[in-house]
């Protein structure tokens, strides 16, 4: 019994976001046009995102001025408390400090909001009435719609078919938050329906879903499109999380030797990392960091680092990333929040010049790892949030044999209260390990779009 | 955008929980023994409690000290934070201030570890190594199981066999957490058999299930069992609620004219307001109480103020109390933690005494209710949550009419994303309002011991 809490007093809710391009010699690639493949310009975006959010892409700035009114709204859940995980590290008898930074306490119950309150904010400033996004599992798009109920924008959701079907509870929740939801594909887009003329019973894709909500978007002049993750505005946005948990490590008198987390899109990771990764490009202090994707969709450790789509009907600018193919299907792991088959750019970069590590796990190995941290601490993590808590008790393990004291921080990006069939599965012994598909993924990487630098 | 949040610091989360026994000026009745209705000794309890509740139970001491152990547990997620409902104050266009109390951000979303973690930590003491309870919609059920796994205590869960089949996720959290869960009625007990053997296919009732645990616990000298509301014990530990809520208040610079709270079996409502209740009998400070009960379910409003079992199989001690009858079975709504025929002595010794009023809504106001606080706030409540939430909004409309610049505190007693089916029922025009169930009422209340003071 000797959970520890380091929480900070609200008044330290960061004033500015932070953006790792300012520390980075060389940025990350830009992105390009998937008509004419050069490079983009402010302008190409403006039919999807506002002024302020394209200026943040491709800002060199350290320091991005948190406005108020976000400032304001994050407050209702921010700041995320900092735990020492002690009776995980009595139950693994490990001579490792364990830390996590706790993202569940937000409203939909995940760090999905610390980017969706802003988005909708800039959107609303520039006088946008509606949003249009893509969904997977439900995480993102509910706390858009929560977001767009806070401030008064429409959100429409396209929710990938087999979800939608699945897994109506985060629907129900998008829809007591007032947004719509749309199965996907839909035969209200163009995109949609070339899918549903060849394949009427699609179950849908997150490639699918995103080209649907970027359609709408261009269509509508009062419409923009909003994303959870990949891109460098969302890693901006998700920086209260690292810059937080900064001042808290301070509070515990440790610093972490090895940062690990999730990485599906990147963001959660990038939240809690880039922070402690600034100080690391700065020469400042050392540290190690971990970025952990399923074994079923390995963007980082199994694909290949270039230009690629963010959708499956090449609507999207191509972003130069790691990427499994824009046409990769990955297995219906319970992860569903990681199911993509591309990497943030910037997380992408710094694997790519050696600052950052990846590693993969299993689905298996992955709630294993859950269900012990449940016991332990009692908090349930979402699937996506098991690869950080397996990622952990790996590096806590190590310490153990090693006989070192190592430090360790991760991030729990949310709780599982909306999986629990996924754990249910899991214990009556219906999930697969589903490990690599390496054919189906050589065959999506044939495919690329191959543009050079 | 203007929700505010008033946090505590960790160190004060309070040392002793507060005792209303203390300033009443008579008591709460005795509970009696169930065969030979004479008061009951703390021997009798003994079989069922350790000591150190069972002196709780009947302790006149205004304050009593929180064990270090539990108060270290807390700390997972205590001090909640306690907000300004600024958003819905703005929809409602009511001069009313409206402050929430948020138990929803606990490991298992709601109130109930407060109560969970003291009774496994008491048990653990004597030497207890396993515990028995019954569930509803699980909410207590998955509490204790988390509660015993962080202390080592086994836990077994009778789940009326309608939820078992129902919702199985709450069902899922327990057994992530170790816990067996078996649906009620069973063959295990004496209590199950005799249900099954007149009807093979019962759906249980909380009634069959409480039956089933205390006779299990009664069977094994190396058990317990527990219960997550109602006894005193458990109005004792919900105290936390409204001691840190009293803090709180006062660093917002206001005093509630009015506390709301939602009752089922009463640990809730008393945990919010008990604390206020006490500055009122002691003469510090009037406040006016409203308890808020079901329509399908209104022990206050509509039952006996009498002596009844808490279980169908009549094990339980004889408690004196508002009761609908211990054969009643409310009408299925969705809000199953307030799906209970009796009501807390203490609670009922409060209403019978004019401390606090009462007064119920139907399942469709309690949804309508729920549905306008989620746009506003960001967080969807419990469906057990909603009856404070329309009683708030009822006394903000009220201030409203009348022009008064009123204080309402409520307690928001859980998140309802457990619960999103009901959302998605209600939003699909597929609940029912389920008013006053007038003639099962009457019958079950002529089934009435008659046991006299």
């Amino acid at each position: 019994m000797s959970t520890v809490k380091f929480l900070l007093p609200e008044d330290r809710i960061p004033t500015a976001w932070y953006n790792i391009q300012a520390d980075l010699k060389e940025g990350a690639a830009p992105a390009r046009h998937p008509g004419t493949h050069q490079p983009l310009g402010p302008d190409d975006l403006a039919p999807l995102f506002p002024m302020a959010l394209i200026m943040q892409e491709v800002s060199r700035d350290q320091q991005i001025e948190i406005p108020e009114e976000v400032r304001e709204a994050y407050r209702q859940w921010r700041p995320t408390p900092l735990y020492r995980a002690r009776q995980l590290e009595k139950a693994l008898d490990t001579p490792a400090k364990i830390y996590y930074k706790y993202e569940g306490v937000s409203p939909t119950g995940s760090h999905k909001p610390n980017t969706a309150v802003p988005q909708v904010f800039y959107n609303k400033q520039e006088g946008i009435k509606r949003l249009t996004t893509e969904t997977g599992a439900g995480q993102w798009g509910s706390s858009l719609a929560m977001a767009g109920s806070m401030f008064g924008v429409e959100v429409e959701v396209y929710m990938v078919r087999a979800s939608y079907d699945l897994k109506p509870y985060r629907r129900g929740m998008m829809e007591t938050f007032g947004a719509s939801v749309i199965p996907s594909p839909s035969d209200r887009t163009d995109a949609g329906k070339a899918i549903l003329a060849d394949a009427p019973d699609s179950p849908g894709s997150l490639g699918i879903a995103i080209s649907e909500a970027v359609e709408m978007a261009v269509k509508d002049p009062g419409a923009h499109y909003a994303l959870g993750s990949v891109l460098n505005h969302v890693m901006v946005h998700q920086s209260v999380i690292g810059l937080e948990a900064l001042e808290q490590m301070e509070m515990t008198g440790d610093y972490p030797d090895v940062i690990v987390g999730a990485t599906g899109g990147g963001s959660n990771f990038a939240g809690i990392a880039f922070p402690f990764i600034g100080r690391k490009l700065r020469g400042e202090r050392d540290v190690r960091v971990v970025a952990v994707e399923p074994a079923a969709c390995p963007s980082i450790t199994k694909g290949s680092f270039a230009y690629d789509y963010g959708d499956t009907a090449h609507l999207t600018p191509l972003l130069k990333m790691h990427t499994l193919g824009s046409t990769f299907i990955p297995p219906s792991i319970h992860a569903g929040g990681l199911r993509y088959h591309g990497m943030s750019p910037l997380v992408s970069h710094l694997h790519n010049i050696n600052v950052i590590e990846a590693t993969n796990y299993n689905q298996m190995e992955t709630f294993t790892a859950g269900i012990q941290f449940a016991k332990a601490e009692g908090i349930i993590p979402a699937p996506e949030a098991n690869h950080a808590v397996v990622g952990a008790i790996t590096e806590a393990l190590r310490a153990k044999e090693e006989g070192t004291e190592k430090t360790i921080l991760f991030n729990l990006c949310g709780h599982g209260h909306f999986d629990m069939q996924s754990y249910l599965d899991f214990m009556a012994g219906k999930l697969h390990a589903y490990e690599y598909p390496e054919s189906e993924i050589a065959m999506a990487l044939a495919g690329l779009p191959g543009v050079q630098d």
